[in-house]
């Protein structure tokens, strides 16, 4: 089965758009087993679009197209398939309901090939998606099984994951595993094709054995789930309230841990002691001994995880005081220097970094650094104490 | 001049990653007046990636190819180019340093048609933009300027905008003015073509004219400015300064407003009083109070905006308190209800706000909301007085 996506639009031709339906459907037919060959932008001009659809059709037997469709936009999409095959055919055609939107989907069939014409809305496109995989696998003939599984890694460089992996890593073969470098972590994918989802869940095991292996610890999380998730859990699990002074983080780190459902359930309290004095007041940090260390300094950040702690009466209290930039160097403390500090009734450690990039990467790295020493509290707390 | 952009990567084609770099080349060349007639997607096969490319020879004269080059990864784009003209052409061709990675790009002349390869890395490919631009730029015949502005507002609904603006918006003719929701606010872009930069750039200042006579006030910034950014630059250029307490949105505003550069200049602190207790504790807020009308309550939202600014010692303070979901409705409180107050010398004003969405995006516009207050209150404060 070859397939091929269309997507119709002056506006992601030209730059303003980011194409990120052709994604949504790749991904959700690879879920199927169906892997698809070729995506193609073009403009709303129905002369263009035309010689796309030909010479699609002539490639592949199954064109998505997506755009182009709907009563507000010109109707070029649709205008252009009749014209390609005939009205009857258009009217035998299967209606795909739009439940977000107005206009409808359709599934055409002519001359024993497919033509799937969706909105461009990225909304009413996803709708639909539900429906086309629904047709296209009673279609399919040789039913391979894709299942993915992402293992996400955190404090440890793409580089050094890499090297860990050596051997491990595969692009090509079967399971595929892949690895993918964000800002704050590490994705692994691992993806296996089989006959069956049993079949291909044994290979996600045995590769998923392997991984964890060699990184154990560095693991946070799986599939959907993000480190201030995991963190979450970890405190619901355990029954543990967090409170949080941030410094160079500036709520970011609060941001992520109430991005969860249910925080309110163990996050107590945070504050934003951006300036010196706020230290003082809030924190009941003495203004010599600021001076003395230094705002950026291991005193200062367990000073505040451990006054955020007294003063949010919670289990544990996160500290992060570092310098964001692209100001605010010194000779001895460049941007990036970051030191974090968890305070628990078993003491207070502290960590000292040096992050590299630009402001918010700097920010969402110590964040990132902050809940995995959480994290790492309370996966194995006696290694901490 | 006819443009094709082509990637080559399997990684794009199975959804994996989303493809960014068409986007990226095709509004660098916008800038120059060169418009991008197709994007094609295509896998590291090198037979499919030969049939692309032989027919974007054909319906174009110059194809920028991404991706599929460089050491680690298979390099079928080098390959497959080389197979497609000659050696000597390829030797021949125009180096594009690397500044970034390993990799060069090339720029090939063959049979008077141009192929640019480039990288796949996003930030590879665009440090070789600008010698890309200048080639094009001295190949083009027909010297058409593009500019484009972009326009934001907030605090009105895509709808309500587009009602504003009717007779305004247009999708076909010059200049072309769009309009692009997001969660949290509205961009409308005027995009103008001319022989001139200065014509182009009269053609957008009427069009801006017309478009501030209709949404005035509602319009918080221009380009690549950010709500925060305004906010930020009207706080420095008044030489005030503000504190948050946060409730609803979780350290959301804090984490945006401490996202500009210099920030640390206005924002003195923030708290985010999740728990009941922490409104007391930190902003002595009586408990019996909070009982009485409820956490989420205008009277609580001011005793917030009040509490900060006098615990912060700053001119301004700003406080939201609401339901952020999914949780946590009541009966009369629905989820949604946020509260917003801001506290100055001149007093307290409260705004009540229902939002639609799921968590963070009542979280983001609950934020948005808030940074508008402000904005306003510095930007017309006898209004709000």
């Amino acid at each position: 089965m070859f397939i091929e996506i269309i997507t119709v639009g002056n506006e992601i031709l030209a730059g303003q758009t980011i194409d990120t339906n052709s994604a949504y459907i790749s991904s959700e037919l690879r879920k199927i087993g169906i892997a698809v060959h070729y995506h193609t932008v073009v403009g709303d001009r129905p002369e263009r679009l035309l010689s796309v659809l030909k010479k699609a059709l002539f490639r592949t037997d199954i064109i998505i197209a997506t755009g182009g469709l709907g009563p507000t936009v010109d109707d070029v999409t649709l205008e252009t398939v009749s014209r390609l095959t005939d009205k009857k055919t258009i009217q035998q055609a299967k209606l795909l309901k739009n439940k977000v939107g107005t206009a409808p989907g359709l599934i055409i069939s002519w001359q024993k090939k497919t033509l799937i014409v969706l909105p461009g809305v990225p909304k009413e496109m996803a709708s639909m998606m539900p429906e086309v995989t629904k047709y296209l696998k009673k279609k399919q003939k040789n039913k391979t099984i894709i299942k993915t599984r992402i293992i996400k890694i955190t404090g440890l460089a793409e580089r050094i994951v890499s090297r860990r992996l050596k051997g491990i890593l595969k692009i090509k073969g079967n399971p595929l595993i892949g690895i993918y470098p964000h800002t704050n972590y590490v994705d692994l994918k691992i993806n296996a094709k089989a006959g069956s989802k049993e079949k291909a869940g044994q290979l996600i095991k045995q590769a998923e054995k392997k991984i964890t292996q060699r990184l154990g610890i560095f693991i946070f999380a799986k599939d959907e789930q993000t480190l201030e998730g995991k963190v979450g859990e970890l405190l619901r699990l355990q029954k543990r309230t967090i409170s949080l002074a941030e410094s160079c983080t500036g709520g970011l780190t609060a941001n992520r841990l109430t991005n969860i459902p249910g925080s309110s359930k163990y996050f107590k309290m945070g504050v934003i002691t951006y300036s010196n004095e706020s230290k003082a007041s809030i924190l009941k940090i003495s203004g010599p001994l600021i001076k003395k260390n230094g705002a950026v300094s291991p005193e200062v950040a367990r000073l505040m995880a451990k006054g955020i702690r007294t003063l949010a009466q919670s289990d544990l209290g996160l500290a992060l005081t570092g310098i964001a930039g692209p100001g605010g160097a010194t000779r001895t403390k460049p941007v990036g220097l970051v030191f974090i500090a968890l305070a628990t009734d078993e003491g207070t450690i502290c960590r000292k970094f040096n992050f590299k990039g630009d402001r918010t990467a700097i920010k969402l790295k110590a964040s990132e650094a902050g809940l995995d020493m959480v994290r790492r509290y309370l996966t194995k707390p006696c290694e901490h104490s």
